[in-house]
């Protein structure tokens, strides 16, 4: 367990500018796009005749993330990761970011440099520019806003409204990590908060907690779909659980769906988490979230290009409206509505 | 004095896609640029062959703005238009923005109604369309980041750095006003807080409380500049105080600079409940901040262009660097060094 919030130099040694100063003077602008990044009052960018996509998110101590057992430069780089996800998912390609921060005078300098390692590590690998951002402080927990832009050519975007009946429905990777890794962190959390002094049990599970912890986003799967010479009718990312991200594209489309529970796979370390937790496996991954995989639809005719490729599974196909979003169960081959969850305000 | 949290319909009736859904149901888009709003994973933006300027601030309960008197109406007008403001400072024209809040489960659905309705009026002012965010809960406080992104030929981009010796040092309309609204707001709140029976006495300041609770951004002055047929050499937008932006345009720009007290403009309002206070108006234009004013500099053949504008007065002039950035006192005409202020992380 980490802690996060132990103090070295104080914020109000710098001041704002100086903090801005410590956290930015290292950037080295990479993308041709980037014209003017931080340092006025707008950063600069020049798309061309790109399409230009933006997104953005909230992350807030207490709600996202624990500080007892995330570290701040998975917390960083995860911060960048869940934004870039959803440009991916418009088989787009994300070159900035804006980073906005509001930390409590409690955490150090030295919290804050470990925080932007992780963001300056996702920048790196993801190839994005931090192109601006805010710091301010706040009276009680950290909070990280992240926006992410990137570009493409209109007719490689993909939106979450062209899925039609009969395409093949497709995810990448695996799911339910996410969700099982993050129930290893809490329960070795409270066993912690009872006795400081036990050693968590995290080992033979780096996989899920990797998954929770530090995400990648699919980066690989739009180059694929080019290299393929195909292109998805419609594609969300999973971040609030396979159900509700099925339930989003079907009602976008207009279109209903058949979800087969027996194509659905899951990493070893899931499956033995859950079985030592008790949870159905497909739970975590209808309902879980955090995955930021890819979930897509394909034309049928486009099943010979990715049968084999083990980034894809096909997991279901689409259907007339009328028939409605349905998990067909492995056993019995019973069609059950499939419900969604997603965030709830209350349990905040 | 509101009651922001007044209590009426909980957020956990609606769940986090019906909040989104009632929160943007009635977006109109309006720009040619916005080729996709709020409902897939990212907006897609078209600006062509433009360059396009991004600026992102973010707002926390009890640093930036006390509910206890801050009408939750005019806070979401408040937060658009601040980063308005930094669009505007690059001559640039906005465009788009996204909102994220983060809000505790005790706000009711029709006090982020409110806050929305303000989002929505500073969008339908100035021309921008919301086109994307995210909405979370928070274990305390109330808090919105806000990007915006905007666009402008790129001759017509003004960058901080470009001041040169013996250009004017100008400003828009009048200072200090927003930090003595805030001063009477907080001399109010503490009078209510000891007697929540006594009535605000807040008549005969409401410019300064306008330009304190509901500030606007200077989108007529880009248009002027066209109209005369000049631009600016910098720019820079005041949120932190006249004094701070000097620097960091004179430290862009490489120069120094003579600001003269007698040139600065301050509002009757401004005058009178400084003088009530016992404040310098002085103090409250070079550091009290938050006046959302341009301060410029223009080549001194363009004097004649801009002196009898009501709407620009010429505070000062550049110099070499080696002269250092000085005020020049009205009485005496001393010289005196500038000194940044800013946000100091300890203060909260």
């Amino acid at each position: 367990m980490t802690n996060a919030t132990q103090s070295k130099t104080e914020l109000s040694e710098l001041g704002e500018f100086g903090l801005i100063r410590r956290l930015t003077e290292n950037i080295q602008l990479k993308n041709e796009s980037t014209i003017r990044g931080v340092g006025d009052d707008c950063a600069v960018l020049d798309f061309k005749q790109k399409k230009v996509v933006v997104t953005t998110d909230l992350l807030t101590e207490g709600v996202h993330f624990n500080l007892m057992y995330v570290p701040l430069r998975h917390l960083g780089y995860k911060a960048v990761t869940v934004n870039l996800s959803d440009v991916y998912a418009m088989n787009a390609t994300p070159k900035q970011i804006t980073v906005s921060i509001a930390v409590s005078s409690k955490m150090s300098i030295e919290a804050l440099d470990e925080l932007y390692e992780g963001i300056y590590l996702a920048c790196e690998r993801y190839g994005v520019d931090l192109v601006g951002g805010d710091t301010t402080s706040s009276l009680t927990g950290l909070l990280i806003s992240v926006t992410a832009i990137g570009e493409a050519e209109e007719e490689d975007l993909v939106y979450r409204n062209g899925a039609k009946d009969t395409d093949l429905l497709c995810v990448t990777g695996d799911l339910g990590g996410a969700y099982l890794g993050l129930q290893l962190l809490e329960r070795e959390n409270a066993v912690f908060k009872v006795n400081p002094k036990m050693v968590p049990q995290l080992e033979g599970y780096d996989y899920i907690l990797e998954r929770q912890l530090k995400p990648e986003a699919r980066k690989d799967i739009p180059v694929l779909f080019k290299e393929l010479g195909i292109k998805p009718t419609a594609m969300i990312d999973i971040s609030d659980g396979l159900s509700s991200e099925i339930l989003h594209l079907c009602t976008q489309s207009d279109v209903g769906c058949r979800l087969y529970e027996d194509r659905l796979l899951y990493d070893n370390q899931t499956k033995k988490m859950a079985a030592e937790l008790n949870i159905n496996p497909l739970v975590a991954a209808l309902n879980g979230g955090e995955d930021y995989e890819l979930l897509f639809t394909l034309p049928i005719s486009n099943l010979d290009a990715i049968r084999n490729n083990p980034d894809i599974s096909v997991i279901g196909y689409i259907t007339d409206k009328s028939e409605g979003v349905n998990l067909i169960t492995a056993g019995m081959g019973q069609a059950i509505p499939l419900q969604a969850q997603g965030w709830n305000p209350i349990k905040g």
